[in-house]
């Protein structure tokens, strides 16, 4: 099934305590689309860079069969570039620039071979050019989208038209309370199902994640990863994890969207344990099977003997 | 098998944005003995009260077969009062008051009857009077151990004396990182195995818990509870739960500590929901059997599919 893709391309600047890495690839629909590459084809990518771009970075999301019609690149323009620096602590981080340069005025003009993706998945941009994008798809079969805090903040109004068009948001704990205005997580994602989407994912980074639709709730623990290098990308790789898989399996089913739950967490455990987007680039489909099934023992426990003692 | 208890018993007077109670019953050794009582007996309490300390309360444990011959009564003297206040997120309190009192002079004795106990579960308190407990102890079969910030910070050479005579020590995030003086949790975990226990439980609230041990991780989800009154006693009523389960089977394979650590998230869960130890109170072994099978489905997904798909 096809797969639309919208986001920001960057250049990022990271050090944390293990290391560092200059002007890398980086940018929420580059680890989306990259995590999703492994499971589902075509991958319809619309962004926007400068012609600074480098080439070996487009080869690369070339070579994993990633559409780039939709692609704008402004010559003689700059691409998005964003530094950051974690502390010994990887939940804490400062960013020391943002540079938005090409990425200030974006507006994705999708492709007409695009306009009837079957899915798409958007990154974390203004809400009103989320739902620019969604306005010109022809009845997708499902919507994902990300948010953070600033538009939560700066632009609700927008964010809560945006939401109505989406059927799956992804938000991590703190967005979650921040636009549900409710401490409590799951009465939190039940506010926010009535704005509309009619599921929500919060991505716990160290803690898992959790599916809430109207029916369930499903807890994804966090693979016990000792080596982390590079936290960023982490919840886009998640994303393009979840909507990969069911991409690839066209399959909306609630069993199955838990088993894309699991792939996502799988693609952003593998993706934080190198910088930018290296770890991505050496996985193999076996990897990601393995570290799936390895997930499923992690919160196995058998009941059977607790029914001798009822 | 026998299960020896020793900790603080409080009256406590907590506010919430959902209500308020006076002088209520707590402490660990409440929540920890209560808790297990839904298991395992007899249960030997060691504590100290004040002559303050209501009848109503020591006939209710005693309704539980709480066997309270090692509860000293402290004629005159004041029980221990703790104070505080939960924010409207609930993750945040202020504590108001404490007032020791005959708390602070407690020198555990344990009688004779009890030297013999299989199962220990020392809640938290002075590591000092924890090795004094321990030693008393004639061969236990499994030492389980809280502590605290406070310990780790102002007495941690006599905590990791504690430590090494610990079977396992039960810590939340902050507690586990603060220990080991590193931020990755798993990692920490390993660092703080090395100080001793053979397994640590990193209760993570509205997160989980997450049971490791040389061999293994192992991944609880928390239940997803929308109405909250009272956090309280959350922690001990986990560690209740999970010494009460195996106290019961007497069966120490990593299988039945994961299913110890589901019946500890479980009574964890239903101690929250009203003040105090009033849930604790009402609940019956059916309702612990349900909510246990339900944590099942909470993170349970199926793999069959996956593999047509590899």
């Amino acid at each position: 099934m096809s797969l639309l893709v919208v986001g920001s391309l960057a250049l990022d600047t990271i050090e944390t305590p293990f290391g560092k890495i200059t002007d890398a690839l980086g940018g929420s629909a580059v680890y989306i689309s990259v995590s999703a590459s492994y499971f589902v084809k075509p991958i319809r990518l619309v962004g926007i860079v400068g012609s600074d771009f480098p080439d070996t970075a487009l080869q690369y999301l070339e070579s994993r069969e990633i559409d780039l019609d939709g692609l704008q690149i402004v010559e003689g323009g700059k691409t998005f570039r964003w530094g950051g620096r974690y502390h010994y602590d990887l939940n804490i981080r400062d960013t020391l620039y943002t540079e938005l340069n090409v990425f200030e005025h974006f507006k994705p003009i999708i492709p007409d071979a695009y306009k009837k993706s079957s899915y798409i998945c958007l990154g974390n941009i203004d809400p009103v050019l989320q739902q620019c994008v969604i306005s010109q798809i022809d009845n997708p079969k499902l919507v994902v989208g990300d948010t953070m805090n600033f538009w939560i903040n700066g632009k609700r109004n927008e964010l809560l038209k945006a939401l109505e068009m989406m059927d799956v948001i992804v938000l991590n704990d703190s967005e979650t309370r921040l636009l549900a205005n409710e401490p409590n997580l799951i009465r939190a994602a039940r506010i926010i199902m009535n704005m509309g989407p009619k599921m929500v994912i919060i991505k716990k980074g160290e803690h898992g994640a959790v599916l809430i639709t109207r029916k369930t709730v499903f807890s994804a623990p966090a693979y016990p990863l000792e080596n982390i290098n590079d936290p960023t990308g982490a919840g886009d790789a998640f994303a393009g994890g979840f909507i990969g898989w069911i991409a690839k399996t066209d399959d909306l089913s609630e069993e199955n969207l838990k088993r894309a739950v699991i792939y996502g967490s799988t693609l952003a455990s593998f993706c934080v344990e190198e910088f930018s987007i290296e770890r991505l680039k050496t996985l193999s489909y076996l990897e990601i099977q393995d570290r799936f099934l390895e997930f499923r023992e992690l919160s196995k426990f058998d009941t059977d003997y607790s029914e001798k003692y009822s």
